[in-house]
């Protein structure tokens, strides 16, 4: 069985993606957390994880960090699952997007930080804000107006590319982001998936930070 | 055939990756050039690419962009080339370290940006820094120690890894960055490649940006 390790629910996206896709796969998996506000939590994540970052999938012997590469693993021992488009050409945009994700958007990573529990809260807004959260939706409406008779996902079914926006789709709640239409739905789409409102409920369990 | 759209090889670590892969494949494909530091290269880099960034690989309709993405099409358009490790447990390993270098290792990337035909340059050093060369460090001799016996780079054969980490190991050269033999050695291999060495003369003949 894998283990997955993770940060807090609250505040860790990059946590947030591979722990989705393991619960939209319906895999059982062990879930090691490791609060990343103590003051030992550094030592504790070196000692999950050289590259000292969450999350890692342990999965017997092999241990693999970052998202992504995780994302890639669960997509090549789940094949029948679809987590990447069967398409040759939409899987390549389905990677140009989530790889576009895991490099970019320091502006929104920065200040619109995931923080699950928060309601109703300004953001910032300065141009390079505003450009990132624009680029969000041109994606998101590309994709949705492509794929809507497919289903509900970007793609249509369920992938990869959800589970990178699954963050995303969270800040835009807290923050009050003002979508069109399709992309707000897809945003209630993603924060409805009882996988979602798990996360949620564990977010809100735990303690918070101390600043 | 391909089209490969690029910035300038001087200044773009992110070009030089899927360009290296294609070179490595001996898959001749036709290149595209943006100078970055025109005053009207983001219109152009616009038109090439909604996303707003180079490198962006151009198969028929297709464009890909963001160079792992890039590099992930290449390993499904060419699966004998063994552009990742065959191993499934190696290519974990290979995909979380390319991960890890795609989002991470900012300190690296803005002190000692890639700058090709400079040599002998101080970098200024910091805790952050200094963190990020020792990881490098670390994730080189850990690989080269276990493959040692397989080949000259970091999986034995030519891997994504190895494109990935190109850039990286001309910035070492540049700003006279002290590894331990091992790591010196595998920094010599990669630049000593024809393909680098055809890209350090395209660099080197390419004008300079203006500041």
């Amino acid at each position: 069985m894998f283990t997955l390790i993770i940060g807090n629910k609250n505040y860790s996206p990059w946590s947030l993606r591979p722990w989705l896709l393991l619960k939209m796969l319906d895999e059982p998996f062990k879930e090691q957390q490791i609060d990343l506000y103590l003051s030992d939590s550094k030592a504790r994540i070196l000692a999950a994880n050289p590259a000292g970052k969450v999350p890692v999938l342990v999965d017997d012997k092999l241990r693999i960090w970052d998202s992504l590469a995780i994302s890639e693993y669960l997509a090549e021992c789940f094949p029948a699952a679809g987590l990447w488009p069967t398409d040759s050409a939409l899987r390549a945009i389905a990677r140009s997007i989530v790889a576009e994700v895991h490099s970019g958007f320091a502006a929104l990573r920065e200040n619109l930080p995931m923080d699950i529990t928060l309601r109703q809260v300004d953001y910032e807004s300065s141009p390079a804000v505003e450009s990132d959260i624009a680029r969000v939706i041109a994606l998101w409406e590309e994709q949705r107006e492509r794929h809507v008779a497919d289903g509900e996902f970007l793609f249509g079914g369920f992938t990869i590319a959800d589970a990178c926006f699954a963050p995303i789709c969270t800040c835009f709640q807290t923050y009050n982001v003002r979508l069109p239409e399709r992309s707000q739905a897809y945003v209630r789409h993603i924060l409805s998936l009882p996988a979602m409102q798990e996360w949620y409920s564990a977010a809100a369990a735990e303690s918070k930070r101390p600043f």
